[in-house]
């Protein structure tokens, strides 16, 4: 059992380091804050490599991984402004597009960047029985990014998310699908709606909307109600009503 | 037209104490950041006092409230990490339960804390055709928090939003109304739920859920059909499928 005090130990400095997405990419890791966030991946079988623990009792299912600190290191390798009592280094979950291929519910996000929305989605699409979720273009953010890891609350690793950067690819896996884009200006109101698995549904970025490309791939359009006065919805709340409509 | 540059200037101390509630709560007065948001609220006939831009051009609606100046300044009053090319001061709009007198669907929630749900539910509750919304219990927060203002997306004036904390005046206001508690433990599930006008559907924090005062209250009980592998939906999501439901 190892006790860390330092803020300039080496570990502390090489778990730093994993608040950033070049080395997250690099390592294959990514950070796990807080009691509830480390125990669920835990339980959903996320290797854990090592904790910074401010109570050993509290997490002895992590065995010789725990590593006692104080607040100051949990403050400095921590993402949030009130330092959580533990953080984990664990090993990223990696998809790739063969990971799709019994899947048929799926879940399209085009270029999110917004991380609150990416991890809400993902939780979500769980949720409501999403097979897999496809994070499609380059300016999509990163899931194992800390603020994403937290807004999904322990969803990150219950269904394969894959990035797909190639149209070609996209259009082999989906070409059986019945694709719905979800737009404001589509002419089918959502309460009527019907569509069939297999079935892909797909969002664009609150600030862009989904790109003709993928307009042009859909086979159906569709649109939620609402006042005229508003303008638009948030992506995670538009998500959530149409998947709850069409998956539910 | 005048021009201010100073961060030192007695103005710019002025606005800057409009981040704290206890000085919104004093001058009745709020922050709008960003021309979208100052834009919305002007046409909304939100009162506007005075508007510290960066361009005059851009904000010739304003006519004479507005104030040229800097970058720095802009940074001092605005809350974002990025400062908006403007930052307006503007007058709230205050309700009572005497705003409810009409309504025939109604949103509760209780003890709401987090900001970024809060302006999300607004946003959402208005888009779904809400007549109000009400804060209920002490702990709620202030919908006019700079960040409330930002997640709600120009939607914090469209529909009445009334605090209540006494449970007595809750009694007295919705007593003829279906009242929906959406809970976890419920028997009900959303699909084939029905609930009729007047309409209250009530919403606990995220954390802590409904209180037993308010479960207690409801003529009905309502849940979202999930996945068994997730504990619960981020309250923004629950709140959107629920009140789309309902509500459409």
């Amino acid at each position: 059992m190892q006790e860390i005090t330092s803020v300039n130990n080496s570990l502390v400095k090489e778990t730093v380091k994993l608040q950033q997405k070049k080395y997250r990419d690099k390592e294959n890791k990514f950070l796990l804050e807080g009691y509830k966030c480390i125990f669920e991946a835990f339980n959903a079988g996320i290797e854990i490599e090592y904790a910074f623990v401010s109570d050993k009792k509290k997490y002895d299912f992590l065995v010789d991984k725990a590593v006692i600190t104080t607040e100051p290191v949990l403050k400095k390798i921590s993402t949030t402004e009130t330092p959580p009592d533990a953080v984990a280094v664990a090993f990223k979950k990696n998809y790739s597009s063969a990971d799709l291929k019994n899947a048929k519910k799926v879940v399209l996000l085009e270029n999110i960047k917004d991380l609150g929305n990416l991890g809400t989605i993902l939780r979500t699409s769980t949720a409501f029985g999403a097979d897999a979720v496809v994070l499609y273009g380059k300016e999509c953010a990163d899931i194992y990014n800390p603020k994403c890891v937290r807004a999904s609350v322990g969803n990150l690793w219950k269904i394969p998310v894959v990035y797909i950067e190639n149209f070609n690819e996209l259009l082999r896996i989906f070409k059986g699908f019945d694709r719905v884009a979800t737009l404001p200006r589509a002419k089918n109101y959502l309460q009527n709606f019907e569509a069939s698995e297999p079935l892909l549904v797909m969002f664009g970025s609150e600030a862009d909307g989904l790109s003709d490309e993928l307009i042009n791939f859909s086979t159906k359009e569709v649109k939620i109600e609402m006042a005229s006065s508003v303008e638009s919805l948030n992506l995670s709340v538009s998500c959530a009503v149409v998947l709850y409509k069409l998956f539910i």
